[in-house]
């Protein structure tokens, strides 16, 4: 275990207010010595920064999500949410587990996750910078920067997966300064284990999702499985539960408002390091032009699933993901427009620049860094309209513009065309040692590719794909002559400035009925396929692929070298960042990058708008206002009647005369933290994170201590839940609680 | 003036509790000395109970609006949204008064009002009980005491009316166990004075409506003008400032949280007094198919707009009221759960229940009235359902199952067939006295029909209009053989179980296009046509009319007879309720019926669901929270700046550290009450009402001390934005008020 930091960054934090915000790299912590016990923290600090201690070592990811193990034989607790593929997983139309819930009395009717489920056990975590950059010159371009720093990278991790059982990746902190080899235990047999209903589970739905008050029992047990010999492998009959080094200890007394919350989980991704340009961008560009299509999308979905509820069915789940997505983006704006985020990023920038400003040393090391940055997104920016509607969303709009929001994707482009282009694509990539080939193209994302080809059946309808992609093609064509795919025009005989080809509704439905890439067969027949099987194929979709092919990659290739000019300006932008809040004794935490992180603070009130003050608890009352009997707000019956009865066992606060539901925090999280455990001052589990409030939505571009709020599942709620209506003795047995209803 | 009270209600109110729930006569506020007192009021209670005294002199009503003079010149302030069909009435493309505001800076800039715009000053209100109900012999059928009722009441308005510019009506309280002649001064001559902008007047707009914590300044001033003999008359050059007996003194000090408020106004129509069974009908039955029809028309109207924008334009009105209504059916059924109002009814039912039963000369008196109130229901709601789809809203739907919400009509009816219907059914009106006439259609009320026709144009299409109906004929289809319209059943060849005629459409297609009531002329050419011009009429619409005209006066004198019925039984419910609560000392208060009442609370605060708290005003800090720049949250510029700049002068709240915008009390009002001015303890103007919280919508059915609020525009705020964004310093100092900015 060697957890080491890059950069001159171990420095005591002055003043040590205790702010909440902060997603921390361990290894930062002892420089938070004295925030962390003004906050409350009653472990010994030491413990908390070693991977390898207590409580570090219970916390798990789940690869998207996070969590936690609870119990000495591998029991995990997450959110429902995160584990709601393997509940849908195993569900019939006889047997509903999302609607009816499910408690496996004993592990031997624990049920087999979805396939892809894991459980990753972070086992060390190694500074590489050294490794990643030496020998790499400041003299060659920073295209070819990029090639050396990628086959690096590429060739630890693939050393350091010769160790059976394990995932490895290199991690890039601030942009590029630093980088982290970290290798997990990657956990393959998942069981499900208890999942309330999704009348608690999920109760509030898409109406509350990102709202407080909430009254959400999001949250989930699980279990990981291992050979008999301790090791990692796929499900088996045989396996036995895995026995952690550490787990959480509950504490069913739960929290007070005012008490210290720790949580340490896997923050995905956020942007709060771009310069303010780039901000603008993103409010003035990305997010009112993503808003826009998705909307536009919605409607064309809409009206198909009007005309043909069976669309409906098909494209429920990217309906879904499109509206969660915006109402995020939504709310990004909003809290672009209320915490007035474009202006306090400038007011910061401009500290920055007078700091290096005020000395010449610093103005030959960081002197044109921001001006370089703005440069290169002057650059990007030129083609970002044809990066968006030619091959929506490309990476540069996804990674810089929209802050790491997760996007609803599929469904906004045409599928088969992607199919095409995917598979004529690892097939060239399969000429490559496996080393060097693209990243998503190797053999460890083959399986991947694989379920992809075949889920695809189940969310496709051609007539809904082709008029997406038929407005799509409209609103590219509208882009003047500086915004082409010269190959994708001469294709479809389009000409900037003259109105759309009149055939071409006709020529692009003749390609849905020629192509036989709809039918899963024709796709898997493909999936071993040499690139002159393709170069042969009379597919239409293939001929496309191949017709666009020398021009996509061309502009792959641009994207590469914006990205590695990028990586070197951000990685410099970051060391005068760190410089500049060092000479004022302040520590700068790396955006988030789906790496573990530690954030802590306190339970707390928001007072969201002017006029409203919000608690920072709910209780058990909400959830008898909120009932309708629909869903979202359709309780189960026996939990309504308890409320009545006010049979609260010993899970009730004193102080809120109900059992409290959720709560309310100060933490600094973002996606990927969903199913963290939530510790108190003692490291003993007492929750477990599931959203923000509507005002965090775009703490991924600023945290604002006024209005952030992270929002908890109470473990007194998750107990009660499981005791008085669940009967979930075995597990509370197992975490050491003595059933009490 | 003559302000007497029917019945035995003249107790002092036990305990005196401090409730703010009571829309009270003025009569009756002597008997709630202990309790005004106890609120804090600091005016003499003889004068507030008398109509030519201070303050209730001042109190003025617009018809459907409430208000009040604040100046000895006849100025009157009234919400803007009362006064927004003057303001609309107004404007024009090149001078858009609803978008920039307007003031006038003389009496010779003030503007007149829209036609139907009028001031109302009661002048006095006369117990008539005794009058109406004299004579009446208790043998008489309930349909006979109906009509005699019917005629005293008519008499009583016709020479009451004889003194010219003045407006007379008998109203009906307590369901018909007393009534009182009201005579009201008719000031026919109403001058637009000064309006704020639309973003400021109507701020938040329909997505606030309805909703707390809310920043909306909605207040504008009139002026009522008269004859230089001070007789009120339509508007003429040389009328003069009507000098009112007294005015609104303006505190510009308003309010603190827990300082007494007190409000007369003229609320509507509540529904507090009915049975059990009845709020049930209307929670299980009215606006659960209120809601779905209204949805129903507004897709159809949604889809005739995609199609067509000009249709959206002329349906923009409709479509507004439309969803108006949704969002007050959604609120109510939201109450009803909510405050659990229907389980509430029964215990008060059953508390009745026992109390009469306790006793046999109560049970003589009262022992069948629920039960016969009950059966009464069963039969009104066995052809509930073609009252509904036949020709909704029929009037007992109206008043007795959605407790007098204002109903958005026009468009969910065949516009065509109603001007037939209702011109025929004036012409034969027309053959009797004027006296005798069916009310609506009496010499008084041909004003409003003539506009009413006049109108139509704007607001119709064809297409629409018939796909409207064609759809609401196919939901009356759908009813079984007990339910239908014979006439109209053989007019189209509908019958009961079979589908529809496949020739419908076509039919009804035909009917449009061979009708000529589309066009203005063609209706105004009917206004005094005789009965046989209409039997020689081939208008398909006016056919129509008449072969179902003998089942509608059918139908109309079947609910005659319930209406009846129901008089008799509800009066003698209230004389049961009133003699019961009596013998708890306490008070009655009637149901609103849009006459004089007072009610008065305190400023207070709300707690609206669990976990959330509001405030009980709001700041100018929540007009930068909510700007867009988008309709309906674009502040002017110069009010931004402003805030900005802080520019409160003395109107700022030092406990706020801004100016107040708007106020939450625990007042009882409801529709009619807009536009009343708030009052101090000492009758001060510190404010207008404007609308209820959330919540509040069902305190039509039950009042909810936890819950229902009223919320108002704070006078501070009123004078800031007239001091500092307007420069309305002419009003200012009209009212007694030193400009400071």
């Amino acid at each position: 275990m060697k957890i080491a930091l890059a950069g001159a960054v171990w420095l005591a934090l002055a003043g040590s207010a205790f702010a909440a915000e902060g997603m921390w790299q361990p290894s930062q912590l002892p420089a938070l010595k004295d925030s962390l016990l003004k906050a409350g923290l009653e472990l010994d600090l030491k413990d908390l920064t070693d991977l390898t201690k207590h409580p570090m070592r219970a916390i798990v990811g789940l690869g998207g999500c996070s969590a936690a193990f609870v119990s000495p034989n591998g029991l995990v607790v997450t959110n429902h949410h995160c584990a709601y593929g393997s509940i849908q997983f195993n569900s019939t139309p006889e047997r509903n587990l999302l609607a009816n819930g499910f408690l496996a009395k004993t592990t031997a009717d624990e049920l087999p996750s979805e396939p892809t489920a894991r459980v990753y056990v972070t086992e060390s975590i190694a500074e590489v910078t050294d490794k990643v950059l030496k020998g790499i010159s400041t003299s060659i371009t920073p295209r070819e920067r990029f090639n050396q720093i990628d086959a690096k990278r590429k060739a630890l991790v693939t050393e350091c997966e010769l160790d059976p059982g394990h995932r490895c990746d290199v991690y890039t902190f601030h942009g590029g300064l630093s980088f982290q080899l970290i290798k997990q235990i990657e956990i393959r047999d998942v069981r499900l284990v208890y999942a309330p209903s999704e009348s608690i589970g999920k109760y509030g739905g898409d109406v509350d999702n990102w709202i407080w008050p909430r009254h959400t029992g999001d949250f989930t047990f699980i279990r990981a499985y291992v050979g008999p010999d301790g090791r990692a492998r796929e499900f088996h009959k045989d396996n036995v539960p895995y026995q952690p080094k550490d787990y959480l200890k509950v504490n069913p007394q739960g929290l007070a408002e005012g008490d210290m919350v720790l949580l340490a989980g896997y923050p995905g991704r956020t942007s709060r390091k771009q310069i303010s340009s780039e901000v603008r961008r993103a409010a003035a560009w990305a997010f009112p032009t993503l808003i826009r299509e998705y909307r536009a999308v919605l409607e064309l979905i809409g009206a198909a699933e009007k005309a043909d509820p069976a669309v409906g069915l098909k494209y429920a789940s990217a309906t879904a993901g499109l509206n969660n997505s915006l109402k995020n983006f939504e709310g990004t704006l909003y809290g672009f427009r209320r915490a007035e985020i474009v202006s306090d990023r400038l007011k910061a920038e401009k500290a920055l620049k007078n700091w290096i400003k005020a000395d010449a040393a610093r103005v030959k090391s960081y002197g044109d860094v921001i001006t370089e940055l703005e440069l290169l997104l002057e650059q990007q920016s030129k083609t970002q309209d044809r990066d968006f509607y030619y091959d929506f969303p490309s990476r540069v709009v996804f990674q810089s513009a929209t802050g790491g929001n997760t996007l609803a994707t599929t469904a906004l482009r045409p599928q088969l065309l992607g199919v095409a282009k995917n598979l004529y694509r690892l097939s060239l990539e399969r000429q490559k040692p496996n080393a060097e080939r693209e990243l998503g193209y190797q053999e460890r994302d083959e399986v991947r590719i694989l379920g992809g080809l075949a889920i695809i059946d189940r969310r496709f309808d051609a007539s809904l794909d082709q008029a997406i992609w038929l407005y799509r093609i409209g609103r590219y064509h509208q882009l003047d002559s500086s915004q082409r795919v010269p190959s994708f025009d001469k294709y479809f005989g389009l000409v900037a400035g003259q109105p759309l080809p009149a055939d071409l509704a006709t020529r692009i439905r003749a390609m849905y009925t020629a192509s036989t890439l709809a039918t899963a067969d024709a796709r898997m027949a493909l999936y071993k396929a040499k690139p002159q099987e393709f170069q042969r194929s009379s597919d239409p979709f293939i001929k496309l692929a191949l017709a666009v092919h020398a021009d996509d990659m061309a502009m792959e290739e641009a994207r590469k070298t914006l990205d590695g000019r990028s990586t070197l300006l951000r990685s410099r932008q970051m060391a005068a960042e760190i410089a500049f809040r060092a000479s004022r004794s302040e520590l700068v935490y790396p955006d988030a990058n789906s790496s573990l992180r530690v954030t802590y603070g306190k339970v707390t009130t928001v007072n969201p708008r002017d006029g409203v003050s919000n608690a920072a608890f709910t209780t058990l009352n909400g959830l008898l206002e909120k009932q309708t009997g629909e869903e979202p707000f359709n309780s189960p019956a026996p939990l309504l009647k308890a409320i009545r009865e006010r049979r609260f066992g010993p899970y009730a606060a004193p102080s809120l005369n109900s059992v409290p539901v959720n709560f309310l925090a100060d933490l600094d999280i973002t996606g990927g933290n969903s199913g963290s455990a939530t510790m108190n001052a003692k490291g003993e589990f007492v929750g477990v994170v599931f959203d923000g409030n509507y005002e965090a939505i775009s703490s991924n571009w600023a945290f604002n201590t006024e209005l952030t709020r992270s929002i908890h599942v109470d473990v007194r709620y998750m107990l009660w839940i499981m005791d008085a209506i669940d009967g979930a003795d075995n597990l509370l047995i197992e975490m050491g609680v003595t059933p009490a209803l």
